[in-house]
């Protein structure tokens, strides 16, 4: 269990915690991977959220997963992407979470993920909380709980005997 | 300034937060591009750090610089690889961190970058402080925190007048 008060001051970022689908970059599954491949690199993103034409999530697509798929006998070639989709490389095995998802498994989700798709109870794709997010709140949170504390002691002190 | 009870939390994690060097794959700045791609992909990470031959680190390479540098107004070619080095696409503005930086500041320079190099006083590399560490730091601090407090308010209980 986090400390409430910890909590608390974490919960003070909430609302800018989640980056919104509509500033996140995405591609479609059934786009062909050599698109993807111009998309993620354009964007300057290693790895980007796949959705379906109903906007639900999917999957992941990240760059090495790409590079991969170009790497043949002979070295890289990319007339080894022709003929496939987002769909055919992009990984389905991926944490997401819930609009209303604990910050405690956010946390520890976190650990193995530089970023949590967020979606509604249909499965939308409603934005990302990402690793970079969450660490300006835990700065905003050690950096005012010490100034929250001298408050609450001299207040303290104030009402004490002498 | 960072309370020194969240502080001391976390420095019980110091040991663990640096990847030593001898963990974490680099590339050689005189290396062939094409090279340094095969060894990204194969590694499965999107950034890697760049050294000199005597351990110098000397700036990051990531995929994305890569693939940039494969577009021709063709579509991707990887023939537009050849003859250059890592050094020739390497970034060398990269934040980086002395052995006994401040977790304060540590913190702050990992919202802009997933992981921090780190250096001896001759620049020699001696390892890497991701956001992931910092993210099981954080946790167990989290954690931690209650129960000390916890513990704290037991102690002052059991020592206070009835």
């Amino acid at each position: 269990m986090i400390s409430p008060a910890i909590e608390q001051l974490m919960k003070e970022h909430e609302e800018t915690m989640m980056i919104p689908a509509e500033n996140v970059a995405n591609v479609i599954k059934e786009h062909p991977l050599e698109h993807a491949l111009l998309l993620l690199s354009q964007a300057g993103y290693s790895t980007i959220p796949v959705l379906d034409k109903e906007d639900h999530f999917v999957g992941l697509l990240s760059l090495n997963d790409i590079v991969k798929r170009m790497l043949g006998i002979d070295g890289i070639d990319t007339s080894n992407l022709e003929k496939l989709t987002v769909a055919d490389v992009m990984k389905t095995d991926v944490s997401v979470m819930r609009l209303d998802a604990e910050l405690e498994d956010i946390l520890h989700l976190l650990v193995d993920a530089a970023f949590l798709p967020v979606l509604d109870q249909e499965g939308v794709f409603c934005g990302i909380v990402t690793r970079r997010e969450i660490l300006k709140a835990v700065n905003y949170t050690f950096h005012t709980f010490e100034r929250k504390n001298h408050e609450t002691k001299l207040i303290f002190h104030a009402n004490s005997p002498r």
